[in-house]
């Protein structure tokens, strides 16, 4: 997120307990992980405060009351929760007041400009519904965040393009992750869903698979979608030509964020270290927003 | 609540904030308020932790995590909530997950007892599932708390004998406040709901207006419900005759109990100062517990 002051990364990581009520014995890992995968897209803590977030539990404070000028029937009708609720057996209180929270991990830092993909929109207007509850209610604290939407506002999954490419999504094959080994990328765009007409053109409505492969493709070599169909048609492609082509293009863009992955996994205590100074300099902020939110509420 | 150490006395206050979205100019003498009322009821705080809740924000952070480990349809099945959620137009998602937040409160302190009504026989119980939840999943950290009930482990409305008499609630005229003066006791009184059998006698299922008259009068007094019976039988009263003396023996039993209120209600910075002494205290203890909760969950 980007605040008033500077950029802002926070990491939740809390998935799991998000998602489900099911011990993730990875976890702590799982954070780790997540940390070098920033550092490695180049996230530079010298300018952007990176952070844990469950090492700032002003957080879940905001949350609370946040949720209170918030009702049921709004997080209920989202559409996130309404396709997440029925993929499990017993949905948690934590997954219906996620966006909650999120929207606290927002206005915590009084963010201004919030880069998230198109799935998150409706988030985000909660957010700005809550900004502007609280400000009506109890005193202006909260500016109005906006969403900063990057050329491909969306990537699918590639095993249903229908849906947003996920890291929670169950089945691993539905997704490119950054320490996807070459072979593993060229499996999975092998076996990404596409449709029965062989060659490659653009049609995110009509052809969401091959279209949804086009923008990953546009998202890794900055091409538009028509030099890409234009290449591909020079090339005289079909489908599993295509696929196989653009596995090399993403493997070779990867590489280098793989590498510094891999290299930073090797030092748990350095990225330890970010994260603690992160939340050190990111708790800072949060304390002098809460200070004012608490003294509106009434709470001081 | 009375955890393993001793007595622990937690002032939410928080009930706007749980209930509407509307803000309440007078929260903060609110939480005051309450404050003097339990130390004019006998709290001690040199030999109870009196505190304000929204002091120690360890509450909202346990709640989250809890939040997890609580499904939706739980929260949705307990009596209070579909009560409460009929009475307001937008109910809040404060007033859905109050009783995880409530569950927090007796849990950060690994309370043993909690003295409560009968009307909390379910949030206890939630509160004793969470806990087994957490410790089956993460390790075992919390006790499984029981309730402590009085002699008199339910007073009903004034005016709706069929359900808890509340703070609240919007009539007032539904229940006596220590604040109450012996005039307004007696004219509540007068206007509680009975029934039209005029004789005085004790059948909470079938008289539960005048039943909920004589339990006040046996906590007040200290008296059976067959002495109550018998003492009104010899003195030939009928029903609104017995709610002028009643309100009399109210009166008196909650005179020195309001002096004490009006007494300490003078002396605001001192309130203050045993809520912010009492978080202090409060604070040590929930930063033991969430210190082991952080860890075993995995965010440290």
């Amino acid at each position: 997120m980007l605040g008033r002051r500077r950029g802002l990364c926070c990491v939740p990581g809390e998935d799991f307990l998000r998602d489900t009520a099911h011990r993730d014995p990875s976890y702590r890992q799982n954070i780790l992980d997540m940390t070098a995968c920033l550092l490695a897209c180049g996230i530079e803590p010298e300018k952007t405060i990176l952070f844990q977030q469950s090492l700032v539990p002003l957080h879940s404070e905001l949350a609370w009351i946040l949720g209170c000028l918030c009702s049921v029937p709004r997080l209920q009708r989202l559409p996130q929760w309404k396709e997440k609720k029925s993929s499990v057996k017993e949905p948690s209180v934590g997954l219906l007041t996620y966006p909650i929270l999120q929207a606290a991990d927002i206005l915590l830092y009084k963010s201004t400009l919030v880069p998230v993909g198109e799935d998150q929109t409706q988030h985000i207007e909660l957010t700005r519904d809550l900004a502007r509850a609280f400000n009506r209610l109890h005193g202006t604290v909260f500016p109005e965040c906006k969403m900063l939407s990057g050329e491909v506002p969306k990537i699918r999954s590639l095993r249903n393009p229908t849906s947003k490419m996920s890291k929670s999504e169950a089945n691993s094959k539905s997704r490119i992750d950054l320490l996807d080994s070459p072979e593993v990328i060229l499996e999975k765009c092998r076996k990404a869903v596409t449709d029965f007409t062989s060659e490659i053109s653009y049609d995110p409505e009509g052809r969401p698979g091959v279209s949804n492969l086009i923008e990953i493709h546009m998202a890794m070599a900055d091409l538009t979608e028509d030099e890409i169909v234009e290449e591909s048609f020079l090339l005289a492609e079909d489908t599993g030509m295509y696929k196989m082509r653009l596995a090399g293009i993403i493997a070779e863009s990867l590489a280098p964020v793989r590498e510094r992955v891999i290299a930073y996994r090797k030092d748990p205590d350095f990225l330890t270290d970010v994260l603690k100074e992160g939340a050190a300099k990111a708790s800072l902020i949060a304390e002098e927003t809460m200070e004012d939110v608490r003294r509106l509420v009434g709470f001081r």
